[in-house]
């Protein structure tokens, strides 16, 4: 990180070096050897908070941390009395990740408000960046931690979940990075929808319709919602492999086998009458304890992820799912048993906004073309506390959640053009 | 194991208690407090041929080591001079394995030559009773190292084999407990099989055939060979769960379950056809370093056997495997990726032995059935490298390969009282 020179605050602002020394700090100081790995409410995601609040004090920005411990850069509008615009995405990544999910959009903010402190330019509105936490469900099994946690949307449970590689606990490694979590567990608004006059997300597009169609920019018109299981046990019975006939087996790897290639079905079929819908089994594991090639195996545990733009669907096709589980068991002499539940609502972004995006985009020379979005994002969580919530998707090739995500650093300054001038739309 | 206090070797010969004794030591000393666990040429074997050992040499027999480090309690016969008896089985079990699982053979071997000893009883010929090394293939992939090594039927591949639990290879913990590994490489004939006249294996039974007939001891006619893949990789894509839409997925979760329920299909309607077969996939698993709830699986590893009494279906069924991953691969573009094939050749019994086991059961009271084993033993070893042999199965309620194993030593005595007649049998 020390070797990068850091320039002083130049007069000139120039987007794109700025940017493109941020993502190749963010990359060495996270960096796994294979991808990026930023674990929520952990160490990978502090060293990013700091090279971010690190590059906004070189800008005169103001910073301070919120009451879940995200990190806010402000900087002051004409009305600071007035609802802010807040412009927000997460700093965590996945195990092994890619070094622009989330990233992207903090960056996109900070350039946005330290072009507007180096040419002058007061906003209508105090702007703030928030450079979230805990978004990724990768760690502790819920999405969103450090968005839900402003809207009183996290509880006991949720801070009781425990980090699927150190086994920490959600409370603690809150506590530890200045979480007000007492509040937090009370559910407290930590920050109320009515102070905020709109919230937006730049984020890279984690699928390859933009590549495919050739759009630098798109906005995205709404976002899925999902429901969870971290771990589904299938407890059957160990035995020697070759001694148990088949009819007496009770083999929890043919049962699970059977489920997914079951839901895999279900899917296809659902798919083909037109819902949206998307099914992810992204763990599974036999016992590491117990397991043998020649033992037949007792127990396997897996993931379940659904996801939906319609509440209706996620419903749908989780009971359908506790039913395959249910007929399955029975008819093998198996048992799944579950962990808690954990959901995300779907949420839809805001009308207007998505109008003043499209106007800017063509007054810009871009794309005015919409999207939904597949993954979630924060700004469901922000939607759904009902503060008006847009999202700009930029280009990104090879998808997320692996470390070959490849944005460009022209389309990336494209979306930043965009956004820099909606933060400056009045009221 | 010092708790236990040792009578000096008595005038009177107590099978029972000495047998009971035996147990509990074994049990004690290699508990992992689930089950037992003894690794193949590892330090929970060792310890259970130690406590073998201390126990012949109180009852004044010989003991040895031999070049495949097995361990060997003599007793001498009339005629020295002519091919021995052996009377075998092994000390190793699957990790959180049972009791008895090769344990009861070479415990029975043992009683009955300290009997012989005790009672002044000089067999015919020379009796050997070897405590074999090595049978599970939980450890290094390969089941029967101690006797195939003792056959020149281990090679360099084998050697070179890593132990799963601690990643040790086969080679080295071999030659840290005396084996001679130079000629197990070069595939000498350390033991020729003209030297030996008959090999004897009392087993449990590992199926729950005899607790459902009610027989306290049956005859074995043959044993099952097998094919297996330590670990078979399915390479697909990792990416963002909700970004990439089905058909564009290369899901390795989603391949390897609809790999593992057409082959329960298959095993299914080839079992209706009356053929022998057994299907097991032990292990799975996603690889933990990048596997997450919202991720596509890009990896998941797990194992494969095949079990059967004929060359010809383990043959077919091995191919029809490597069909349906071919297809699969083809239709959802992932890749299968196989490790070294490892077979242990099906085996038959030796008819003349069967039928003078048959003849003595019926003398000693015991019933005069015979029984297919589904699970392998040393004895096809013996029985594939040209040694006529032949099994004696003892009654064992809830299988075996788990902790939960329930022999009665009173049917384990009626085995052993058969072993002890027919290790005694001329010519």
């Amino acid at each position: 990180m020390n070797a990068i020179a850091r320039p002083a605050a130049a007069a000139i602002f120039e987007p794109k070096a700025l940017a493109q020394r941020l993502f190749d700090e963010l990359r060495q100081a996270t960096s796994d050897r294979v991808g990026v790995t930023r674990e929520s409410y952990g160490p990978g995601e502090q060293t990013a908070m700091e090279i971010v609040k690190s590059a906004a004090e070189e800008h005169r920005l103001a910073t301070s941390w919120d009451a879940a411990a995200n990190l806010v850069v402000s900087l002051d509008g004409r009305e600071p009395a007035k609802p802010w615009v807040i412009c927000g995405s997460h700093l965590d990544s996945v195990p092994q990740g890619g070094n622009y999910d989330g990233a992207a959009g903090v960056i996109a903010g900070l350039l946005c408000l330290a072009r507007m402190r180096v040419e002058g330019v007061v906003p209508p509105r105090t702007v703030k960046v928030m450079a979230l936490r805990g978004e990724e469900s990768a760690w502790f099994g819920k999405a969103y931690l450090g968005s839900s946690a402003l809207f009183g949307e996290l509880g006991e449970e949720d801070l009781a979940a425990a980090n699927a590689a150190s086994g920490r606990v959600l409370r603690d490694c809150m506590r530890e990075l200045g979480a007000d979590v007492e509040r937090i567990a009370r559910r407290e608004m930590l920050l109320d929808p009515a102070s905020v006059a709109r919230y937006f997300e730049l984020h890279i597009e984690q699928g390859p319709v933009m590549v495919a169609r050739g759009f630098p920019t798109a906005i995205v018109t709404g976002i899925r919602g999902n429901v969870r299981h971290k771990s589904i046990t299938c407890v059957g019975e160990a035995g020697h492999s070759g001694a148990v006939p088949r009819w007496l087996r009770r083999d929890a790897v043919f049962a699970t086998a059977e489920l997914i290639a079951h839901l895999d079905e279900h899917w296809q079929i659902l798919l083909e009458r037109g819902l949206d819908l998307v099914i992810t089994i992204g763990i599974i594991a036999t016992n590491p304890a117990e397991q043998a090639i020649s033992r037949i195996p007792g127990e396997v545990t897996f993931s379940f992820e659904v996801r939906s733009q319609s509440l209706e669907t996620l419903e749908a096709f989780y009971h359908l799912m506790r039913t395959e589980c249910r007929t399955i068991g029975a008819a093998r002499k198996v048992e799944f048993r579950f962990d808690r539940r954990i959901d995300s609502k779907p949420a839809r972004m805001n009308e207007g906004l998505i109008e003043r995006l499209k106007a800017l985009s063509q007054k810009l020379g871009l794309p005015n073309e919409t999207l939904p979005s597949g993954a979630g994002h924060d700004a469901a969580v922000f939607a759904n506390a009902g503060v008006p919530a847009a999202m700009i998707f930029v280009r990104n090739d090879h998808g997320s959640h692996n470390p070959n995500e490849a944005m460009d650093l022209g389309d990336f300054l494209k979306g930043t053009e965009l956004l820099y001038h909606a933060l400056l739309e009045a009221p």
